[in-house]
């Protein structure tokens, strides 16, 4: 049976179903590991879901901050240095990973807490996550405000990637699957992907094709 | 073996390998068909792996879009209708999903070219995709621009949501794998997913335990 959940019942919803539900209906997200340290050389690490693609031509994500939740951490040390990463998680990480998203105190590093080790590498200021097999360090190039509720865009250029050799396909595409990059459903289910197919580029009259 | 891939390395890519890289880089995505129509009633059907989690309460999704792309057309039947539908893809109905990344002209449908049937419902103005399991109307309540390159960030906020009723649990989660929605990696490659665990609420001396 197909329910209809209108605008009114979201409202009506207790606040931890509304969570929940709005962050689960759009689909499976992006699932990073943000590390970052202030000035002060104390680190943080948080795990987000609101990774996206601003563009390819200077090479662009954007990340979606909420200035009053447990990511303030880490969007306070992007401001202070303008430098992040972000770290994939794979299955002998996302209890740790998961575990990041907890309300420690300023003065603790979620690396340690967690069980993560921080690296540094190439003079890159923000620390990347040894255990992950995708790394990317970004530098923040534009901070953009979103009046209706005060979330933040943050987009950054990424500056470096690390990542297995043996996952880099010829034609740029970078097999995650392959690497084991999980993804993430609201803001607490951790799952894995099966490949269905990659599709040829879509033209008006011609039939696609599936690729390697 | 780790490979490295600078700032530089990713300038000098050749076009569609920087393309395929920056958009696989970063994780699995949200996928989603948005279903549009302008004022004289010509619709029109895209797919998009840029859907954000903006806020909660109000029930807030962003979509980014370049507006020199096959994604125009959405872009300015939104701007024009402020109304837009994001349909989830599964197994059955990825490849007419990818087909609509095609360039067809205006005047083309590209429901009635993909073969995806729109359909009107309790007065939204959009059309939603029929075979969608997931459904999810919007209303354009902000638009943000990216000065960097031009992307645009459009903030919808949730009218209406339907859904499998036997996917939707007690606690707010939908549950997306139950419905058959797909994730995407890059600009082509779909995969269905696997659960590993939903975790419980992550607290600094809590040990975290799977849920359900």
């Amino acid at each position: 049976m197909q329910k209809q959940i209108t605008y009114g019942d979201i409202l009506n919803l207790e606040k931890n179903q509304r969570i929940a539900l709005i962050n689960s209906v759009a689909g499976f997200k992006c699932l990073n590991l943000v590390g970052t340290v202030n000035l002060a050389g104390q680190e943080n690490l948080a795990v987000f879901n609101s990774v996206v693609h601003i563009g390819a031509n200077p090479p662009l994500l954007g990340l979606v901050v909420r200035p009053d939740s447990v990511e303030r951490h880490s969007l306070s040390n992007i401001l202070e240095t303008a430098a992040f990463t972000l770290n994939h998680v794979h299955e002998g990480i996302y209890k740790q990973a998961h575990q990041s998203s907890a309300r420690y105190p300023r003065e603790v590093s979620e690396f340690e807490a967690c069980g993560l080790s921080p690296e540094y590498k190439d003079d890159f200021q923000a620390p990347f996550v040894k255990e992950s097999r995708i790394q990317i360090g970004l530098e923040l190039k534009e901070r953009v405000d979103i009046s209706i509720n005060g979330s933040i865009v943050l987009v950054g250029e990424i500056k470096v990637i690390y990542l297995p050799e043996d996952c880099w396909k010829q034609d740029g595409y970078v097999d995650l699957e392959k690497a084991g990059s999980l993804t993430i459903l609201g803001l607490d289910s951790y799952h894995r992907t099966q490949k269905l197919a990659r599709l040829t580029y879509a033209k008006p009259d011609k039939k696609l094709e599936q690729k390697d």
